[in-house]
């Protein structure tokens, strides 16, 4: 495959190239209608494992919009179920029980167990043009280790937190496991086509920097290091809510660092270092705001991604669902245009 | 009332005199059996709005441990509820209905609605030991304005949030309406006898830089500012989760800085400066840790501490409602003993 055929490939290895490239988290997701209406008749679990309508779904928002990346539809727990944890969708996950040692999770199947997202990513990269990138993705270790301890999702996550603390040996031996079966799953869907693939550490920013450091930071690095020299696909890291950690998250040595709405570009930039590349942030209640105004705020988030070696830009979090489209459509074109204008 | 009374009284004020005054936020709830006991009877409501238990409460944990400070057993969402807004707790706040205009919430009864809470504080005040110092609290303007707008909890309060944007001037003027409300709320307080007060801003970390500066960070300064003209008691502001925010926190100018857990407290002051007070911040879930571990984080934080001009030590966020209060009566005996050992 030519290295940086697609501009969010170039951007992701820190090229610019005039325009900046746009892609939106959970954009193929509940704030579309065409997304709703096809969930009238299908359930979100069947959805993801169906490839035909998981496709259908990752490439909606691409016929919408003109976007540089799409994002294969699926969940961070779907490869955990694929390695046999029971669990369903309410609408968050929630285990049939948690699991809470490394005995139970190496007894699951560590591997091949989702051959379906293999499946949606090669359909999907069948369809895309091939200027447009397509984003595989993964839970990152720390994150998947809280839904598995805690076995739902929750404000604070502190069973998991002080699981942590109560039996750190154990905790350890989880969080490798995860961490391999991840970087097989996420070899596996760039091999499958992914241009591109993200890790999702969505609740990073309830460690302090200590505890993040000891358990999470080494599993982490190891992850994204292995499935660059795997594949060669760029590796883009999101770790929400970690915005006073920044220093520690770039030791991670993501190829792109996801940023949340909470930290201006520039500040990260700061910590991270000139040569960092960002993806983000506006916030998401930015859409919501007169048109006017979401426009200061898309230009103020170009302007702060000037201080990075490149920029990806995006919303700061999940696209929220009582999103107007029409606006996300607003946002795609002034990114292009203003960005193009430089 | 003489001033510094309390070793509580003389952190705030700047003060560092051996040992490090310590309290634990939510000491006083359900990890304590004595407060479960009493609630087998009584409902959350009640107890707050009952002078006799909710003084009862608010003494259990001071009866049990040799804390610095008692914390008034009430909540953020109290007087409002005295201001004629309708809610139950389920567990946490669920109003009968949002409240999204400044016109709706003016009409509501603008003070003196809660006059068992200053009932609360006169009890409490007179029964404790006079080395022992009491605070009261409020809920910080935007953390009541998300409960307002949002109409119950919420993990990213999204509803507050985009109101902010879609309708910034009647949100200005409810946070204008809510910082003159909780500035007289806690002037009556520290009138009824509050030694101390703190402002809560737990949801401040939702917001990102520019959009606290411009809703958040005058009206809260006021209400800091106007509280301590009225009364000469010191004011602890805790915003959690903003800890990439610090910079602007500390332009509120509270005598005390809360500080969550994710951010070591050197690094705090290192935002804040070096003429800081601050308070926090051990990580709750390091209270499930072996003994050995958690007086390693608890010397953590003491010598975190010690950077800034004086500390307060307590957790990094409410106590979990599944610790055992025998880890408490170690924590606060481990931060009594290594603090005066200096």
């Amino acid at each position: 495959m030519p290295e940086g055929r697609t501009l969010l490939e170039r951007a992701c290895r820190g090229e610019r190239n005039g325009r900046v490239p746009v892609w939106i988290m959970r954009q193929a997701g509940r704030y579309l209608p065409e997304y709703r209406k096809l969930r009238e008749s299908v359930d979100f679990k069947t959805a993801t494992k169906t490839p035909e309508l998981a496709a259908r779904i990752t490439l909606q928002p691409l016929e919408r919009f003109p976007l540089d990346a799409a994002i294969l539809f699926s969940d961070i727990m779907t490869p955990l179920e694929g390695m046999g944890v029971r669990l369903d969708f309410d609408p968050g996950p929630v285990l049939e029980k948690p699991v809470r040692s490394a005995t139970e999770l190496s007894l699951l199947e560590p591997e091949e167990g989702t051959p379906y997202v293999l499946e949606t990513i090669r359909r999907v990269r069948e369809e895309l043009p091939s200027d447009r990138a397509l984003i595989g993705f993964a839970g990152a270790p720390f994150t998947l280790f809280c839904y598995l301890v805690q076995g739902e999702g929750s404000k604070d996550f502190m069973e998991a937190r002080s699981f942590l603390r109560e039996e750190p040996e154990a905790a350890s031996r989880m969080l490798e496991l995860l961490g391999a079966a991840m970087t097989r799953y996420l070899t596996a869907q760039a091999k499958a086509g992914a241009d591109v693939v993200m890790l999702f550490d969505s609740w990073a920013g309830l460690l302090g920097s200590e505890v993040y450091r000891r358990f999470v930071l080494p599993i982490t690095r190891r992850a994204v290091c292995d499935v660059r020299e795997a594949t060669g696909v760029p590796v883009i890291y999101f770790a929400n809510g970690a915005g006073s950690m920044l220093g520690d998250v770039r030791e991670v040595g993501a190829d792109v660092v996801g940023i949340d709405w909470t930290v201006p570009l520039s500040a990260a930039v700061e910590r991270l270092g000139p040569s960092a590349v960002v993806q983000g942030n506006l916030d998401p209640a930015a859409l919501f705001a007169p048109e006017a105004e979401l426009e200061h705020g898309i230009r103020a988030v170009l302007n702060e991604g000037a201080a990075a070696r490149a920029h990806v830009f995006n919303l700061g979090h999940g696209i929220h669902h009582a999103t107007e489209p029409d606006r996300v459509a607003f946002l795609v074109d002034r990114v292009h245009e203003i960005s193009a204008q430089g």
